[in-house]
């Protein structure tokens, strides 16, 4: 089908980046190459003042390294002086952001009011799901879905918007409340939310109460019933059998205060961000493991690749998924120290890279989620975005084999409805290429000089004390790693 | 949501209803008045000269009582002459109705080109999709899906077209083959298609094969995956595990013997007869069971609305499901003896009416079924569907519960991508109103007076020999059941 066409190879042959290459031939991008950072490339067409950063907003690595600060641009003033190939951020879902956080002004007559009305307690899913909607990464999504939104999500992955605009959502974003808490609503045109400590969290206007057919959505989201799903089995198999939909007014951005709240850019603060370096192409890279050097060969190849397209400044969004996550997968504060090592050693640019979290939960959803991821990221910002081998997929949760074919991913992305602007960058496989010692883009010709190394190989080092071979990963992120598996194998023993 | 509002209501008193009535308000229509048959209303607009219809072509119930002979105008040239609120048929899919039937003249070099193919044998069912593929009720799709389409259809219900046009596809069309069949088309770029007896069917241009995921076609499709799903359990369950994509070429109509072919109308031999109707609104009325008068009553009352709203001479399309049913399901010969006595009784308007068989096979998936049935009647140049409570739905195969939500058919119609051109019309419930004696739309207000009558009830009446309630179906039509149930009953004795 033609929507193939939108996908971009990242092959160095691809007639697409042949045809578009007009850029600097510059091949000083560092690639494998640790303890070196590099600033931004410079462009006739930019004009090339440097402004200091206005001040207190947090910009994840930036304000950690210090370093943007000496190579920041004006990016309003700039793109207006400047020509070529300057173009504004991509549009959010709906046109405008959605931001639904109270105006401090207004919150104590809100507090007031809900004070009044009959409350909800909600889980801590449900709490990373109002982070979501509240910042607008499910743009133009204004609250918990009702039925009409619901059903489209599970049979269409898309939603027509009241002016007849298609946008892309895949997975169901939904509050289930069981029959007690159906009856305390009753008929009420508001509902006040509150945190599992009794915070009043947010106020949901007309309430639209509907069946929570669990198997169903399950279903239609995941493409397998079977037991055995994470995120069904913790989340959806033990909640209530009716959803609640309606609009929210979130009393106060969500915060976890875990040491990790400045990592937690909005969609907004992570526009002002790209616009402040200037960016005219932001590239996100998803992820919920450690960063190793094949990530790094990947994410810079991308960025030479968009040089030579002819942007100018093409920026990457490093956004690890920071919501619930299975019990198995290396927990967020872990991660974030280890990608900040990675960028601290220089494998990635902190001049051109931004790190920030994802706040979504992770459902494992294959084909059907990583519609979500990438659809997200357009609302922050990010007008490429890389898709690897099975995203979000695992291992069928019964049956020996995977539960989603490895390609399916991809392929679904490149043809989601509402996913049109995007443009998609399909991930090249890397691994430890025995013949130069480091990370390589895979070559079949030659596949006896390449080592895979799995999660389940990395986890068995890390746990040992064993070293991976040298250029698997720098010194330092490894390290993280050592440190969490040998701690964790301590508490295991001790317990 | 916005997509609710093409959902025409059938009350009398909706806004768009009475917004658009500017049509004659005759009540001579008959409603559940037998024996009565009235010839199509005339307008000033239209030029009313007759002519006989040219020749052989079969038009299912009009050849049986000829009764269009004497009333049919020449569509095209009054078309042309007339004024007012004529309008073509509805364009299909894609923007011409698909014909994959090879011509005459060069069938021979295809058999004998096909004599050096690989061959596949196709079960019953698959000659059914071949049926419906090589008419065009799937427009635009050429063949069997290819993985991309099918990807699309499971995902999102909808498939994007080369010059990205978005039609509706909601069920998979495609073909599954054993390891064996993959094994002998090998790299052959086309392959033979035979029926069970041997005989060439069709040839299979440009082969895809890809993996046939049993378990995710099924739950994407049905939203469950419990054991006792009919054409799960009858026709994917013992399926290949592989799947064959590609562009057909039909060497003839699909033909079944079974008395009944002349019934078989194919998408472009309904535009011919609505057209030659000079229908200017097509109304289409899906079923797979007997009609009896509450059906009558809901069918007629809706031809009347489209004149209140303007139309000039809408025509019925009373479109029986023929191709694969459940075993318990009234069988497709006693059907369609059944609908012919309800227009021989004059319970439906012959002259209004167009009694033709859809030959898709049933797949009992409910909102995602009642998008096929409606699609595929665009193709057939309807552009107004009548949607019941749960369409294509049936019992839960494993709990005391319906499969699919009663509203969800309607509602996802209503906002299915690619069905925005057709008009949907909610089914009004008709019951028996012991007040008066017939049949008549159920009345909350005064609902001891309503009896429903039942699929099981009805069965029990035809089987008992017992008549049902006076007014509940035309004599004739009753007599058809009777007589089946009867039989099957002595049947069921001596086996």
């Amino acid at each position: 089908m033609a929507a193939s066409s939108r996908v971009l190879s990242l092959s160095p042959t691809a007639a697409t980046f042949r045809q578009a290459s007009s850029g600097p031939t510059s091949s000083s991008i560092p690639q494998n190459t640790h303890f070196v950072v590099t600033v931004p490339r410079r462009t006739r067409n930019i004009q090339s003042s440097v402004h200091l950063l206005p001040g207190s907003l947090p910009v994840g690595i930036a304000t950690k390294f210090g370093l943007q600060r000496q190579t920041m641009i004006s990016g309003r003033s700039a793109r207006r002086t400047g020509g070529g190939a300057q173009a504004a951020l991509i549009t959010p879902d709906g046109g405008a952001l959605v931001d639904l956080i109270v105006p401090e002004k207004d919150r104590p007559a809100k507090r007031q009011e809900a004070g009044e009305l009959p409350a909800v307690t909600l889980k801590a899913i449900d709490l990373e799901w109002v982070h979501v909607l509240s910042e607008g990464w499910a743009s133009p999504l204004t609250g918990f879905m009702r039925q009409a939104q619901y059903l489209q999500t599970l049979h269409f992955n898309a939603i027509r918007s009241e002016d007849g605009q298609i946008f892309n959502q895949s997975v169901p974003i939904v509050l289930a409340i069981d029959d007690e808490q159906k009856g305390a609503i009753g008929e009420s045109k508001a509902v006040a939310l509150k945190d599992p400590q009794g915070e009043l969290v947010a106020i949901l206007r007309n309430p639209e109460i509907y069946k929570h057919n669990k198997e169903e959505r399950i279903a239609r989201t995941w493409g397998c019933t079977a037991p055995g799903l994470p995120y069904v089995d913790e989340h959806i198999a033990p909640s209530g059998n009716w959803l609640l939909g309606g609009d929210l007014e979130v009393l106060q951005k969500v915060k976890y205060n875990d040491g990790l709240d400045h990592y937690r850019l909005s969609p907004a603060e992570l526009r002002a961000e790209f616009e402040r370096r200037q960016a005219d192409a932001v590239f996100a890279f998803q992820l919920r493991n450690p960063v190793h050097n094949g990530h790094a060969l990947l994410m810079t190849d991308t960025r030479q690749r968009l040089l030579d397209m002819g942007f100018k400044n093409p920026v990457l969004l490093l956004h690890p998924l920071g919501g619930w996550v299975k019990a198995d997968d290396v927990p967020l504060d872990t991660r974030m120290k280890q990608h900040d090592k990675v960028l601290e050693e220089g494998v990635l640019d902190p001049a051109t890279t931004v790190v920030a979290i994802f706040p979504s939960p992770m459902l494992y959803a294959g084909p059907t989620e990583v519609q979500w991821h990438a659809k997200a990221r357009i609302n922050a910002g990010a007008d490429f975005y890389i898709v690897g081998r099975d995203p979000a997929g695992m291992g069928h949760p019964t049956e020996d084999r995977d539960l989603y074919d490895a390609d399916h991913g991809k392929m679904v992305l490149s043809m989601a409805p509402g996913l049109e602007r995007l443009n998609i960058l399909p991930f090249r496989v890397a691994a430890y290429d025995k013949s130069v010692g480091k990370m390589a883009f895979f070559d079949p010709s030659r596949k006896e000089d390449f080592l895979f190394i799995s999660g389940t190989k990395m986890r068995g080092f890390a746990k040992s004390g064993e070293l991976p071979p040298q250029g698997f990963m720098c010194p330092g992120g490894w390290q993280v790693l050592v440190d969490y598996y040998q701690a964790k194998a301590k508490e295991t023993v001790a317990a």
